[in-house]
């Protein structure tokens, strides 16, 4: 293992984690907070630990799959409890667990809350709590292997460790390109977002924090309503971002060269659309009788099902109070997600494209052994090697799902609650149903179940394996 | 596709019907209920049309995968449509969903009822009832194979179609003599659990029900209280014979040849024995508070760990009331279900070993990717085709999971109801928590929830693939 390269990067981290704070104390001193001290001082924290941690030069920058791995988990879990600290500092969220529980919400843009009165924050507090969605979205080390030249070459590990989806893609042949082309369209079209949602009559900090919350797919809101009270033509703009930000960013690439065909005949997408249409017109037909027309169902159904499909988490109504039926569709949205490659979490489409082509498979191989039929996406063969760690993933996802439902039983809540809580934390999604709906907030677990779904948080963003490799005593042997 | 030979077998297996539907006409007799005449028409009603099918002679006996496949789950379609009869003709369940949802729980060892108050309904009709469970729990086919010379050669596919576990395996070379050999250890140890029930104080009605419902791990008792109302042997007694009969029958047969070390060595008895042990610990400490004393808690907590983990259904206690934790590992064990070549339901013991074989062996070969460790299961290589198919199992058995939900969610039940109303079918346990749970029944649902909950009952023991294969094109084309 080489760990000086490891901690090398990690220096890396905490200075570009110290530079994004930039952003947030710009704005506590727009608003004139004292919450700007607080920033300074947690600035300067984050730096200095970079220093140190940057001045240890690796002998070789060899890096390995392994590597790659862990540095992508401990960047996570160091950017995490240092991004707490403002939360700490001032004195917003005064418990390290909750702050800790409140900033991996941000970074894995889960949009899971333990604050009950966002409104009383500093605006400083809630501009970083919305950011941390922005850098999360994206990924912290996508963003570095950008603009650094961080490892001999052999970057990919790291990006394929933070990316989401069952196989990353590189853009152009060069890593560095994409992962810049990647920031690009992601910066863009939070550009587009915010200036739509000003003219729509927002402030510039109520349009940059909801647009950091949409691109992300965070869910973080700056109002205790979380949307419900902004105009049909914010919420309606929300819910078209949301969906754009749950496509693969690799077909906006498409666009921009010009490769519409191959950018529309994504099976991925197209499911995707379709899968956001049925699930709106079934739950806006089962749930119209709780609102006052159609039209308003449709605006409800639409905004719920975007924003939970793409694991954003905003809310413009208690759909906890909807039929069961409608229920049932979004815990099912919650667990297929958005789109790999794309900012959203839970299991993706392809995969469970894959996966459903998987029994099919299996069925014809009944039916007719001698079959030699090949499961293929886009018409393009896929490899046993990305069946196998379809079937891997879905399979330690359910365990560690199974598993941490039984933890948080321990503190009582109902059933519905406990599966919910863990849904919404393991697909970075934010709300879940009964206690943890959408007015309601996660602060009634106990220590132990906010740490278990801090975990699933970020077991959740990384796909897994990053995480539990940490845990794994095979990467620690040599 | 060699219609007239699955034409043919289906006729065996009515007549097989109306010479195991004697049974419950003798008790009828006995009791000199006038139900003795529906039997008597139900006895005729089978040989008819089971001499009418049998009239067709195959041309070939040659029988390949998909014969076997599609000939176990139209049998098990037939036997139920004709074994609901008795319900209907008596008015016992005069409605014939009801009677078919009744029957199909029967046959498949699930145990889940329509019924509020069994003990209003003849003896006959009870013994009918609880039989159901001892045929299905071995299997139809199982039978008629060790009796018969049914096809040419080719029993396999009907003992592979219909035997719970990744992989069945031949105690002795010939398959006939192998469904001999386990039909007789299954009756041996039926008739030891009813000595032993006399013995402990029940009558032979009573006793003999009752330990039909424990050797197929059905669950439908005679009481409405289910075994709450016994005495502490006879729980203690049923809860024993529950946790034997989960085990897989191979064992019984290895201890009978004396090979002691192969039979206790097994991976997938040890782990089953585990999780008893571990689960009833951590339930009777979380729920004592609830009983006078930690014996009773413990003899409760044993009770329906061994109730729920063999998916047996028999309960001694309403476990609803039980705390959240208690009630989550349930729910887990409901999954898990007993181990393969038992007369048990769920995912099976040793399937789940396998998968997180996998996870674990994707873990070292992200770490080490030049790894060459396979999965073992009792020291042998496990095959790749096995793993493929255990993968695609749980993929199809999560997605069955998922749909059922999601359709029986539209009666407006709530999440919990829902959820575990599937998960006690499609694992043939029979009571869930809240509206389905211990002291409730499933009347409450609608038609359709009803069809789509007794098709889950039958895809859960005949695991999935033959139920499937009926409704798959490709099943029905050259």
């Amino acid at each position: 293992m080489n760990y000086r390269m490891i901690l090398n990067i990690l220096g890396w981290v905490l200075k570009f984690e110290a530079a994004v704070m930039l952003l947030p104390l710009s704005c506590s001193l727009i608003y004139m907070e004292k919450t700007a001290i607080c920033f300074v001082i947690c600035i300067l924290i984050c730096f200095l630990f970079g220093m140190l941690l940057t001045k240890i030069k690796p002998k070789t920058k060899t890096m390995f799959s392994k590597e790659g791995f862990t540095t992508v988990a401990l960047s996570w879990i160091v950017i995490s409890i240092f991004g707490a600290l403002p939360f700490v500092i001032s004195s917003s969220i005064p418990n390290f667990v909750d702050a800790l529980f409140e900033t991996v919400s941000g970074f894995t843009t889960t949009g899971a809350s333990i604050l009950s009165d966002v409104e009383s924050l500093p605006k400083g507090i809630l501009f970083w709590r919305s950011f941390t969605h922005w850098i999360g979205g994206m990924g912290v080390l996508v963003f570095l292997v950008a603009i650094l030249p961080l490892s001999g070459g052999n970057n990919m590990y790291l990006l394929k460790a933070e990316s989401p989806g069952p196989s990353v893609s590189k853009l152009v042949p060069k890593i560095r390109s994409t992962a810049k082309i990647l920031y690009s369209i992601y910066s863009v079209m939070t550009l587009v977002e915010i200036i739509i949602l000003l003219f729509g009559g927002m402030d510039l900090f109520e349009a940059m924090t909801i647009s950091f919350g949409t691109a992300g797919t965070g869910g973080f809101a700056v109002r205790n309503s979380s949307l419900a009270d902004y105009s049909s033509f914010i919420q309606n703009t929300v819910t078209t971002f949301m969906i754009l930000f749950g496509v693969n960013f690799s077909l906006y690439y498409l666009i921009l060269v010009k490769k519409f065909k191959e950018a529309f005949q994504s099976e991925e997408f197209r499911t995707y659309i379709l899968i956001i249409v049925v699930a709106t017109l079934m739950i806006c037909l089962n749930s119209y009788p709780l609102f006052d027309d159609l039209g308003n169902a449709l605006k409800h159904s639409a905004f719920q099902v975007a924003s939970i499909m793409t694991t954003t988490g905003f809310a413009t109504d208690d759909f906890n109070r909807w039929p069961e039926f409608s229920k049932g569709i979004l815990v099912i949205l919650m667990m297929i997600g958005a789109c790999a490659g794309s900012t959203g979490g839970g299991i993706k489409v392809s995969r469970l494209i894959i996966a459903l082509k998987t029994v099919a498979k299996e069925l014809i191989l009944t039916a007719h052994p001698k079959s030699t039929r090949k499961i293929t996406l886009d018409r393009r063969v896929v490899e046993h090697e990305t069946i196998r760690s379809i079937n891997v993933f879905i399979m330690a996802y359910a365990f560690i799902f199974v598993v941490s439902t039984l933890i948080i039983a321990i503190d009582d809540f109902n059933f519905t609650t406990n599966f919910t809580a863990v849904a919404a934390t393991i697909n970075n999604i934010g709300p879940g149903l009964e206690a943890v709906g959408p007015v309601e907030n996660f602060n009634g677990f106990s220590y132990l179940s906010k740490v278990v779904l801090t975990f699933d948080m970020l077991i959740g963003r990384l796909e897994i394996f990053p995480m539990l490799m940490l845990f794994s005593p095979y990467t620690w042997k040599k």
